[in-house]
């Protein structure tokens, strides 16, 4: 039996989901912050959570990292936003219990949600080029599990997955291909940011550009992601890492990551990229976006060396927004590229992140400026608009 | 002593070179067509070719392909285009004489002139990662030699080099960088096509893009440098080649090349790039743009296939003209990059492209529409302005 819930995005489409109908047993309690509408502030209630299906896990959550992209989401600019929702992507959790099938995670195993997961069998997984496996995304869009329905319920109405993490209840379901099984002595509350914006910037310059040793190296804001990268082009032992931003108290930071120079737009009146070129006698071997602001993917293009500068986008743009360039810039030997979740493939590379992480090899703490219980998730929102925060982590045992 | 010979570009911009006076001894007499001025046809015209300086070389050229750039340059539409000179690029020719400390070529050696020299020694070259040597960029984009002067007079008065080539004069001086020394075998009426367009093509699939056995490729435009891409593809035993163009009467002979399938943009009325994604059931891993147009490099990146499709663009656009797209398609792994002399180092790797034409992996003759003697230049360019020749070969000796 199904009832169809009809839901307003906010780009103003209307989408009518066919949606199973909550059973009656096995559901469990779970304390979320829910997302009932953009623009308002979330709300922390107590939801019912489905046990996992065929190929599912259940998963308590432990920690989450509160992202931009949660932000972005809520601000109802995201075209793919659905309400009412469960946000979150970027958690660390213990598996509570597991669905018919699963055979690689086990309940007790430490794991981290993908947002992009690894099935291994679809022609992305199976490239070998890209970690952008395709197998669910299609539901995933919707705010869906992969059999198209839902498991989070509040009075028997259905609410909606997000990125296919939800992370911001303290228990969620997730397919088992959306899990990273990871050493349990890794602090979760200290990983669960390898969930997206540490793995995305590190990885960008380890994996997607292949930053090599002595390489000249630029960043292109001081954010969580912009400092991830300055971390990913220190452990690539870069000979010259240039942090860029126009809010200067993030130097220190970037300095203490590795960053070696620093450079403010705001103190120069020709274009950054001429800047940066001057700086470097021809420009930069790499360059990395990331902010999300189509000019300065432009900058960060043309700063690189004629020849072979290598150029990666890992900001995300507002909808609609336009990149552009002179050809020139391509035919003289520029390259330009992008990166999601730092091309890592989650399931095969991220645990070893992890084992990076604990053989101290990076930190994480530096990242970590707020921690918080769930309750005062919105206070997470508002320091990071402020610009106040790097990262907040809700713990949900606080 | 000097005097100063002063030239308008067709940009409006005065440039005022500091020219030696020509030496009154050891000059020879030879045929050329030269370029007066902008958007004027060329002059059959008897000039003086100085002997060769120090670290240059005197080439008597045999035959010469006539391509689009000579063309452009002509239009007055090129910004760095300066007159009087000499254009053309696409030679073949024999060593009549060489200067003061060349060891590299000797008299009579066959050679492909380089308008992309190979000096070994700039910081492009020893980078390993381009072929756009540096060495005599700046005096070569002021149509002059790397000391400053050039080597053609008429009656006395200076005439420019063109792409430090001037392949259009029966005897032109280059500097031994530009040089590549090939097989005496080769015909030097065929081979001369390697000196610009057919490298052009098949180096940017082979050489720049890398395609590898079974790839899918397409390819925007079926004039010369498309139609190397062709080749180069097939060579590259790609398992599908896509040839688009809106002029149906290219296929017959793409299809000869090698291109297994035919796309005409006027038969559809979406964005060719969503014709394209369809027919390779979600796009292609190569794509290349050999037209010169921006909106065509936009579809050829956008009908890369999604997490690992990579566009070239190969031609030249307008001056001004700009690129552009939703970042979007580099986040979700599409790379647009470029290629110039399909990323062929002249000097090291241009002689084996002769061997393969040699050993039969490729023909060149398809290409030849039109041979003529040099008294005949302006009607190779008319030509070309009606679509009607691939390549007009000028042979010295008609």
């Amino acid at each position: 039996m199904y009832f169809r819930a009809k839901h307003r995005s906010a780009s103003g489409r209307t989408t009518e989901t066919k949606l199973n109908e909550p059973p009656m047993t096995d559901m469990i309690k779970s304390k979320a912050a829910v997302a009932w509408a953009a623009n308002q502030p979330l709300s922390i209630e107590e939801i019912d959570v489905m046990p996992p299906q065929r190929g599912e896990v259940r998963v308590r959550i432990v920690a989450t990292g509160v992202c931009h992209t949660d932000a972005f989401t809520l601000s109802g600019d995201d075209p793919e936003g659905i309400f009412p929702t469960v946000l979150g992507h970027e958690g660390g959790g213990i598996v509570e219990s597991i669905g018919e099938g699963v055979t690689s995670v086990a309940v007790g195993d430490h794991v981290i949600p993908l947002y992009t997961p690894e099935c291994g069998e679809c022609n992305f997984c199976k490239s070998g080029k890209t970690n952008l496996c395709q197998k669910i995304r299609e539901t995933q869009g919707r705010g869906l599990m992969p059999d198209g329905t839902t498991r989070f319920y509040k009075h028997g109405e259905p609410i909606f997955h997000y990125m296919g993490c939800s992370t911001f209840s303290e228990y969620t379901v997730l397919p088992e291909i959306s899990l990273a099984k990871v050493n349990p002595d890794a602090p979760l509350e200290e990983v669960c940011l390898l969930g997206c914006g540490v793995t995305t910037g590190m990885g960008a310059v380890m994996n997607t550009a292949k930053v090599e040793e002595g390489a000249t190296v630029a960043i292109f804001g001081m954010g969580g992601i912009g400092l991830s990268a300055v971390i990913g082009a220190a452990m690539a032992k870069a000979g010259r890492i240039i942090a860029i931003d126009i809010n200067e108290s993030k130097f220190e930071l970037a300095r203490k990551l590795g960053a070696t120079d620093f450079v403010n737009p705001k103190d120069y009146d020709k274009p950054i990229q001429d800047v940066i070129v001057e700086l470097t006698d021809g420009g930069v071997d790499y360059s990395f976006e990331c902010i999300g602001n189509v000019n300065v993917m432009r900058s960060a293009l043309e700063c690189c060396h004629k020849g072979w500068g290598e150029s990666v986008v890992i900001g995300v743009a507002g909808a609609g927004q336009e990149i552009s360039t002179r050809p020139f810039q391509l035919v003289t030997g520029r390259v330009w590229r992008g990166s999601a979740f730092g091309g890592v493939r989650g399931r095969s590379e991220l645990p070893d992140y992890v084992e990076r992480y604990l053989q101290g090899e990076f930190a994480l703490n530096d990242f970590i400026t707020h921690t918080m219980g769930l309750e005062d998730i919105n206070k997470a929102f508002d320091l990071m608009h402020e610009g106040k925060s790097i990262r907040s982590v809700i713990h949900f045992d606080k």
